[in-house]
């Protein structure tokens, strides 16, 4: 039976970490960080800046992944998830093969909230199918979702109202927007709403040193959130942000 | 300038509290602590818990409210919630003129995430709009929802997929339930739903001592569901449950 703990981060800031996140950070004798993208070697850097400052003694292997590539542009997306899926499941199952002998506790950093678009939880639900035994443990972490409302100081909801969530590519699909939160959005597809009637409160690198924040009516303010990330994307050669369109505000 | 902080602390576990929650707490000097209902005896201990653990010097003052009552038999809910809101204005500005002097750093401890159903922010928007100058942090908190999804072991979100969380008096009116996390239900909304494809995974007192967890397809377990909440409603005076219902697991 391998022990697998799966830890939230949160989005950023090494203090938007809970102390249960720490106390499993300090039973776990391997890490496995596996990223991929442009973000990768920043990402990479600010796990170890929160493995040093809670776990100081050190005394764990950092264990880092080249994680295989999605093809990005398959037409059929379930498909090639799936198929990236079975491929970092096989990968996944080698590696907790190889480096977690027994007594061994393996963890993973997971960015944010560890159940809030992540595969982690279903590629390990997967390896564990596939007839390695796991034992999981779950810990939740703060989303970049909450910070981004903790810091444009404004509730995820209306009174009485719902919320959605949802990843840019199934925005356009709405048939009105009255309050979504967009993750993943590689293509700003709010700047394709024309709706007079929305607010937007948008974050990028939410938490860390370089965060910038923009809010104003969806209309007034597009434009101008277009061209700041452009340009952040350039100076930084990534970018991750987040927004909440509500309508009415 | 009246400074206020509304801490996140999550739903129950005094572990899953942020270390940035905890520096807030030990910054603040007098904390507001306003709760009605069932719950306010318990919701009032763990809050005195929280504080003795991370604060132990104990150099604070801890100030109990006791909550105007809304009128839940209103008819018009939103019309109700308003002048609830209203009374609660009043009370929280007549609260920091008298209790916060110069120098002081005011704090409310929310329940779970201070963004996610919860008041507080909405109504001292209201005070700063009365005319009382408030400089606000907001410090985010692990939600229910995150703590019912790792409890659960299971991703909020299918790949790709949006993820809806609405109040229960809103779950009636969607046309189908594809993947909803609700709350706030007193009643069991769920019970009322005939679907034969969805599937429910439930979480009653979620991060305390008391936690409950049934999982299922939803016809087959809602009876017990109904059953086992009732009985913990009688024996604890109160209950907080949250839920996810999925189609098609
Ligand atoms: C693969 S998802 C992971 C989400 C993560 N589990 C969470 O809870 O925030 C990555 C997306 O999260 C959002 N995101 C994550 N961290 C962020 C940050 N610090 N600032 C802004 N957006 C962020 C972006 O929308 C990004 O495309
Ligand atoms: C007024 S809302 C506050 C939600 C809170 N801000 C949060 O982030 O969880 C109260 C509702 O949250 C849910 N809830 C809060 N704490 C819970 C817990 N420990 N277990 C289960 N449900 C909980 C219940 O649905 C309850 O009706």
């Amino acid at each position: 039976m391998k022990q697998l703990l799966l830890i939230g981060i949160g989005p950023g800031d090494p203090r938007q970490v809970t102390y249960e996140a720490v106390e499993a950070m300090q039973r776990a004798t391997v890490f496995f960080v596996l990223d991929k993208g442009a973000a990768k070697n920043e990402l990479l850097q600010l796990r170890k800046t929160i493995l040093a400052r809670y776990v100081p003694q050190g005394d764990y292997r950092l264990i880092q992944v080249q994680d295989p590539q999605r093809d990005a542009d398959a037409p059929d997306y379930a498909g090639a998830v799936n198929a990236w899926h079975q491929q970092r499941a096989a990968l996944y199952a080698r590696l907790l093969e190889q480096e977690l002998a027994p007594g061994d506790i393996g963890a993973f950093l997971l960015w944010g909230e560890p159940a809030l678009y992540d595969s982690t939880l279903r590629i390990l639900d997967r390896v564990h199918a596939g007839g390695v035994a796991l034992a999981l443990k779950v810990i939740p972490g703060i989303s970049s979702v909450q910070a981004l409302a903790a810091r444009h100081q404004v509730p995820l909801n209306r009174i009485g109202e719902p919320l959605t969530i949802l990843p840019a590519r199934r925005l356009a699909e709405l048939e009105s927007v009255d309050n979504v939160v967009v993750m993943l959005d590689g293509h700003c597809a709010f700047a394709a709403l024309d709706d007079p009637g929305l607010h937007i409160y948008w974050g990028a690198y939410i938490g860390s040193a370089d965060e910038v924040l923009i809010s104003g009516p969806l209309q007034a303010v597009k434009a101008h959130i277009v061209q700041v990330r452009e340009q952040l994307q350039q100076r930084n050669g990534w970018i991750m942000d987040t927004y909440l369109l509500r309508r009415g505000v």
